[in-house]
């Protein structure tokens, strides 16, 4: 047995208004639904990325019926979002554009590029291209 | 602009060895490669899940031909893994034959059964229809 594929990827932000802007009008994330001061989850593509505030998942739910059980990391995450290199380049002069800082630029040794920046919260983010991991 | 989608899905954990075992012997995850103290990686289908012992690569790179950024979160994070509802009875029984707590199992109001336990570091994991979120 496999998983059939991934569902949710999360990252983790105290400042959800500042995540919440970030994502969808710097990233152009399509905004599925927000509950004030606990998530934004956002829809990209076939997966969700959600985003929680830590310091209030990390107690677990009082719901008898919806009892989800508690998560919250603390300190800086990760997550790569997909890119051909004419998108990493256009990613490239967006982000340069509105100011935010690429971190790291480079080239993998088996072939294919990255472009790393930050969220406001201070998560790790990158564009590549799937053949850094041999993906089609 | 949107993304193409999402290519990496990031834990972390500071038992490498038992991240191993339990997501390749247990989810059945198509190991990729690893860095012992480092990193295992996995592939899900089109998506890569990287696990990072955060205690190294809160540490920025030394190589300046990979520069690749710090990021390390503490803390329980959470990844949600897709199935349809015989999927999820059969990871259910699975799980439960392995000795695996299910710590959570139920329905959504809009639809879909989601069940979740933890990774050997503490990570909540889920299997969940994607009906949950609208998706087909």
């Amino acid at each position: 047995m496999t998983p059939d594929g991934i569902l949710e990827t999360v990252l983790y932000a105290d400042d959800l208004p500042a995540a919440k802007t970030f994502y969808r009008d710097m990233l152009g994330l399509e905004l599925y639904s927000e509950e004030p001061g606990r998530h934004v989850f956002f829809r990209c593509g076939d997966l969700m990325l959600l985003i929680f505030d830590p310091g209030v998942t990390q107690t677990p739910s009082s719901s008898s019926s919806l009892p989800v059980p508690a998560h919250g990391a603390l300190g800086p995450g990760h997550v790569c979002f997909r890119a051909d290199a004419a998108g990493i380049a256009a990613w490239c002069d967006r982000l340069h554009g509105a100011g935010v800082d690429i971190e790291a630029d480079f080239e993998w040794p088996q072939g294919g590029r990255s472009i790393y920046f930050r969220d406001p919260a201070g998560n790790s983010l990158e564009f590549a291209e799937l053949r850094i991991w041999g993906l089609q």
